[in-house]
């Protein structure tokens, strides 16, 4: 027997596990302090739904793993949080709107596998469902904005606006039944650059006239607000720049945040604002957060009902490497005192459990020599060793010595906090 | 197309993921407080590896989700967090020992779907690798008491030994075949009642007077130590009865602990002490969290090498049960001050990220009356709402209102975290 994880998933040990449900818990604390709620969902769908083509598409469906239960009905893992939202969504009609939610967990593709690709990753998703206003979109912007400010990455937020994008090809005179090719393939730009896009849109039949305006107006550079004036003298349908200017103007007192006309989005169910985040100074180059308004989605699961709805999905690997790189020395340990006995186990689990009740994480030394035990909290980051034996306890006290400057205090069990900090 | 969830599955809507979350909150810090680190893990394996013969067994097997990648590689949904456990720790042998760690996470078992049994659910695992010292045994049991005691849940923890039982029926003259099978019909004892256990024990061929004798010594009643003193009289073998005297010697100051001569475990791997936690005054009447030691399984997945390992699961899913049984009114929300914009929202966004600064959940309400907010606030259980117009903004101030005793406040932004206490 081959004892070994399966091809495309890894194990997260504790060192590294620590740092993940740090990110975690940092955007926990965003989703919440902005009233999202959590929600959790299934690892499986009914495969039926996964394949719904209002979800994420061919490309999408061909990774997605697929099984059967006992009752041979067809299930498959999700592949992202959004297609569990909308069945939520739609088996729940009494939800108040808007509905506030946030779900973190793992999705899977079974995909090629590369070196930074895995088949099982994490996304942490923050949506509103049911308000079609702007500040839902200046909302999200900002919990974007709030989740890299806490976690002290710096970054850029680049927005743009799907309806800006079709009333710049609307211009350009690109026929409405090309607009959402076109916009797949300005949304390669950054990756293929410029000659290639403009290779796809030769293909796809769009003319070198109407190529060099599209061109002139997203490559227009400038200040948020430039471009925004630019664009409001150089477009005739004014709808989709008033509402990005709208957006803008709720979120005024954000320093990182760019309307970048040349930001698009691949997947077709964006139907407004788009979103986008990267790192400054960091070696991930790639989006770490992404997200828009999709008000048709939901609605094509629930029948009848309509529902306007955006959000953004965190992509926690990505976090987690720009976080590793950023530290130094990675948390190894959540112990602040190992506690070592001195043959004294009975009385040394009492004193342990009343320094946890101080909020303290303890860690109770098992055999091993002193020496063997001053090595381990070395070598793990511990801060603080305790000693406890007989003649300690004579004192009825504890010898607590800090790590770092090799100092020994003899100290009773309710002092320990005030010492340790 | 039918919008649903799988069979056998559930979504866990806000309020009831609110609740759930504290849980693991709970438990996340007893495991952190004794040393134990988070891992993660796949949720699939190589279905080669849930099938070892060393693992859930047959029985589990049957349940177990199986599908293949596109690379035709067999995988699973694993059913436990324990063989995963074991894999880990067969790949990565330069662990430090102790290896403490902990994994809260979801498992999957397609067995046929009741009212109270899914086919998926969630374990929160706490296991200590490496040690073979009573003292890790009393740590674990610990861990159990500070859990059910930061849950505020009243419980009864109950004990036994493979190995004590093993020695009873040596004691009793059962074939050293057959033990295995006898204990796994004791561990009916609670479910069946005796006559079906004394059926089932007829079926395996124990004889009458073997039976009398099994059942004399696992019936002795009385205190803890009134059960090892009557055990010590009556037992050849005496290494199971000082092993679990030790233990309780170890924890001597916990409680809620029971040494229980009829417990037994149904899985065949444990080879020492075995753990058993029930709740008091609860309808929930089965075990919320059992564990014991399982000194043989990590070996056989790591070849040569031999681990001592113990460890406890806590059965999330029962454990919520309890809690809302004990709650009068389930939290609704995470929200402490719903804020009305009387249309000033763009100052309001800003003023809203100044109050979440200060560490309070804000929600910022979308469109809608003031009275519509009002009535929202008081359905969620938001204790404030703020209300903020051209009357507050020109007083540099915001109007905080109690909703429980309906008084109302101007406030400065500032103050707000030293009110709403």
């Amino acid at each position: 027997m081959k004892v070994q994880n399966p091809r495309g998933t890894r194990d997260c040990l504790p060192e590294e596990q620590i740092t993940r449900n740090e990110i975690v818990a940092a955007l926990k604390n965003v989703f919440e302090s902005y009233g999202y709620l959590p929600l959790d969902t299934p690892a499986f769908e009914r495969y039926e739904l996964l394949a719904s083509k209002y979800a994420g598409g061919d490309e999408i469906l061909k990774e997605t793993f697929k099984f059967t239960d006992q009752g041979k009905r067809e299930l498959g893992l999700r592949y992202d949080l959004t297609v569990p939202l909308a069945r939520v969504v739609a088996q729940n009609p009494n939800l108040t709107l808007p509905f506030r939610r946030y779900q973190i967990g793992k999705v899977w593709r079974d995909g090629p596998v590369e070196a930074t690709r895995y088949r099982e990753f994490i996304q942490c998703d923050a949506d509103i469902v049911g308000s079609s206003s702007p500040v839902a979109d200046a909302e999200v912007i900002c919990i974007v904005n709030s989740a890299f400010e806490n976690l002290e990455l710096p970054f850029v937020i680049k927005i743009n606006s799907i309806k800006l994008l079709n009333d710049i090809l609307q211009e350009a005179e690109v026929d409405k039944e090309k607009t959402a090719a076109v916009i797949l393939s300005l949304d390669k730009l950054e990756k293929i650059g410029k000659n290639s896009v403009v290779e796809e849109l030769n293909k796809k039949g769009i003319k070198k006239e109407a190529q060099k305006k599209i061109f002139d107006l997203i490559e227009i550079d400038g200040t948020n607000e430039e471009k925004i004036n630019a664009l409001k003298n150089k477009l005739k349908s004014q709808s989709g720049i008033a509402e990005i200017e709208e957006v803008l103007g709720l979120c005024n007192n954000l320093k990182n945040l760019t309307l970048d006309l040349k930001l698009a989005r691949g997947l077709s169910y964006y139907t407004g604002i788009i979103i986008e985040t990267f790192l400054k100074s960091s070696s991930v180059k790639t989006s770490v957060c992404s997200g828009g308004r999709y008000d048709k989605l939901l609605g094509s699961f629930a029948g009848n009902r309509e529902y306007s709805a955006l959000g953004v999905s965190f992509g926690l690997d990505r976090i987690y490497d720009a976080m590793v790189e950023k530290r130094i020395t990675p948390k190894k340990t959540l112990t602040r005192i190992l506690f070592v006995p001195i043959r004294l186990y009975a009385e040394s689990i009492k004193i342990c459990d009343e320094i946890r009740k101080q909020g303290i994480n303890v860690e109770l030394a098992i055999e091993k020599s002193i020496s063997a035990n001053l090595n381990y909290a070395n070598s793990k980051g511990i801060p603080f060793v305790a000693i406890y034996g007989e003649k300690e306890k004579a004192e009825n006290k504890i010898k607590i010595r800090n790590m770092e400057t090799g100092e020994e205090k003899l100290v009773r069990v309710e002092e320990i906090g005030s010492i340790i900090i």
